[in-house]
């Protein structure tokens, strides 16, 4: 029976994501069979409001059906918390509030794992939510990271990916200017693009090698707490 | 704010099914945004003994680990639960008496649906644990179906295929001979092929059409849960 700590997903934003990040923690775990793996409790809360349209336009508060999620979670075990959701970090200092176990910041996790790596500037593409929210801004701005957004006319391009293409369930990009996207930010100075939404890194699978590397916010998230909960990573 | 009651997942055998039921529940659910979606509490409990080894050779007692994640699950507010492993369902019984809340049974829902759709003969494709504890044998045989099950040599090959290709992650399965398998189940009257072990509706994804249809357990497990939890499935 392996020792490992229990990780606890507060899951359900959205609940493709949250399946997502459990693959991706068993794919970075160093493992032979099923009981080499970190036990994980996810709570896919699909009663949690949406986080864009609380932040942008007076929406409902998501904040007290994700703190329910979060006791849960630590009632059933958990010795510590992640969130597959980029904007639900705009409200993880009042999460954090409410508990008694800690919680892996997935916007930190990346900014540090891009300091590690020397990165100076560091291109952000996002919902209209996170980028306007300053997640990534302050996020990186700690690590000593410029962060740099597209123009109002490629985040559009952005947008359409995210909710036309990839929440759509539509993955032929042909008709899309993915490259002027990519082009943009090196031109602006970006030395690499952060997928800052969980649709993002299903696209750029897809669009293979661009001229840009890109990091995955929520593989460095899976891996943080792999290796969290006393695990090997592969 | 949906009022769908809530999918406990008692998971962990293995960790891949876990949350690939979880992918299945999100694909077969009626939803236009994450809040229309069923809210699960997933158990991704590796602590759980091997339950093969358990039934063919005496191994460690997987029951024990099995009943505090379901207790666990109920204790976290699940309204029922639902498990992401064929062989498990041999300690089925045990898990239920020490539970409050009732589970459904997968081998039993992929009965009923072959009786709904008059299916007289079907052959079970599944690991040498499943085929001997007799779980399928047991469900169709109360739905009124016989069970067929590939000769020894046949037999061999579904479990390369389980155990040397998809565990182990090689899906070109061009040197082993799949038609042979279809093909004598075919023979000995089967009408369709029970799917019953997670790793094998990935490999007949890649596989494509075959001389017969196929089930896949996980994907009706997922639908009846849906249902049960109240809300439409596509």
């Amino acid at each position: 029976m392996n020792d490992y700590k229990t990780i606890g997903i507060l899951g359900g934003m959205g609940p493709m994501a949250t399946y997502d990040l459990g693959i991706k923690i068993v794919e970075c775990t160093k493992a032979g069979k099923d009981q080499d793996n970190v036990p994980v409790i996810a709570d896919c809360n699909t009663r949690i409001a949406d986080r864009t349209a609380a932040i942008l336009s007076g929406g409902q508060d998501p904040r007290p059906e994700m703190i329910k999620s979060a006791k849960r979670l630590e009632a059933a075990g958990a010795d510590f918390l992640i969130m597959p959701c980029n904007t639900a970090h705009y409200f993880y200092d009042d999460i954090c509030d409410a508990l008694s176990i800690p919680m892996i910041h997935m916007p930190k996790e990346t900014a540090s794992r891009l300091k590690e790596r020397g990165i100076k500037k560091a291109g952000v593409l996002a919902t209209d939510g996170t980028c306007q929210s300053g997640i990534y801004k302050k996020s990186l701005g700690e690590a000593g990271i410029e962060d740099i957004y597209p123009s109002e006319e490629v985040q559009k391009i952005v947008m359409s990916l995210i909710y036309d293409y990839v929440k759509a369930g539509n993955m032929d990009f042909s008709s899309l200017d993915i490259d002027s996207i990519v082009d943009e930010m090196k031109g602006k100075g970006a030395e690499i693009l952060i997928l800052g939404c969980t649709e993002l890194p299903i696209a750029f699978d897809i669009i293979g090698e661009t001229a840009l590397p890109t990091i995955d916010p929520t593989k460095e998230l899976a891996k943080a707490a792999v290796l969290a909960a006393g695990a090997e990573i592969v």
